[in-house]
């Protein structure tokens, strides 16, 4: 159907890839000959061929003559300003779903909190690696090529934010869709499970954050997050 | 904590549970004396206390005085309109999460399709009851009075809906929050993982359904409708 997409180290003339991405190419059941379009996450691409593939290595050459605007509709699909989704550290695999649909809702960069209430208090960096492959595959799945950021727990304290930051909680009255300016980055903000503690709402509102309204109900600590990010990309960014 | 809700058949002054309610009362280490909110996912709830609690049987006493408005608080936790979550057949187990992000996010009714490029043209009868059980815990979970339903699939031609019905389309420059005036019922609908066919949307125009953005990014078909329904709560209601 459509032209697979593969994650490269960087754009050169021609790459050796690894293990990791050969199976990917496997996986996907392509074969020497075949045309991918490379991308390297940082926003470059050009279209390539599969020179080789064999067991843990695979060979590509790349056609850099369709210069840089040769992937310009995919740089149209991320927002005006960059959107940072900061989140608390969750149980489990939650963490995962969240970056995933994070990654498709268009977030430039995750970036894990430790709160108050957090499930967790740090994460292994088994599992940081992990939830980097997931925005990266996430990201090769809705064709963006800018893989976001995941970036390893900082305490709330020391979250710093350029542009606005929303946070949702109960009894807020603001609307998030109206709030949407793009004249500076946004920073969409979510708690744990247990929600944030009333000093951290009173810190983060002293310092300038934002708090917007999700409705009455309870939501999970994984659904508030991509409702915020829902709210966003239904106003056509 | 806060206190814990028990799903019951009907309101009653005293009532016998059955096996799948006493596991629920066990699970959340009840024991009887303990006061409980008892809801009959119609809208009717009453404070009740666990009189009996043995293996497989528990026994409720309800106390009815405290009247319809008891749980008032409760009944603002719906949206202004119903809203129906109508979406296609999807595979393995993204209709239970949908299912349960959905339910926190208020939807009243969630019509299941069959649409031309639906992952499965059936739903088994243990797997609707397993997502009619999901929307009850759901709804246990984020303290809302009413269960959605849960409703076996229709072919898409056969889908009728009252008031506004949209449906997200690449393309669309209408805005979701904008639309939102609860005049009426709103029913947003999201399809498969390969999409509503061409005919399919036609079809839908021609009834009348409003098409709207997501943005421009290309969204898994569990993702998209968790989007449209965050930009509807993210309105306040």
């Amino acid at each position: 159907m459509s032209i697979h997409r593969v994650r490269v180290p960087e754009l050169a003339a021609r790459l050796v890839l690894g293990p990791q991405e050969v199976r990917h190419l496997q996986v996907m059941r392509l074969r020497p000959g075949d045309r991918v379009q490379a991308f390297d996450g940082q926003g470059g691409e050009a279209p390539a061929e599969i020179a080789e593939l064999e067991e843990g290595r695979a060979v590509l050459t790349l056609d850099l003559t369709a210069g840089p605007d040769a992937g310009a509709a995919d740089l149209g699909r991320e927002t005006p300003q960059p959107v940072t989704l900061a989140i608390a550290l969750l149980k489990g695999d939650k963490l995962a779903d969240v970056v995933r649909a994070a990654t498709e809702l268009g977030v430039a960069r995750v970036q894990l909190l430790v709160t108050a209430h957090a499930d967790a208090r740090e994460i292994g960096a088994q599992k940081l690696v992990r939830l980097r492959r997931v925005a990266e595959e996430a990201a090769r799945q809705s064709r963006r090529r800018v893989v976001p950021e995941v970036l390893g727990p900082l305490p709330l304290a020391r979250l710093t934010w350029e542009g606005r930051l929303v946070v949702a909680h109960p009894g807020a009255e603001a609307r998030l869709p109206d709030l949407l300016d793009w004249a500076a980055p946004l920073t969409v903000l979510s708690g744990p499970e247990g929600g944030f503690s009333d000093t951290e709402i009173a810190g983060l509102l002293a310092r300038g954050a934002v708090p917007v309204t999700l409705g009455p109900r309870i939501l999970r600590a994984e659904t508030a997050p991509l409702a915020m990010l829902g709210a966003v990309v239904a106003t056509g960014v």
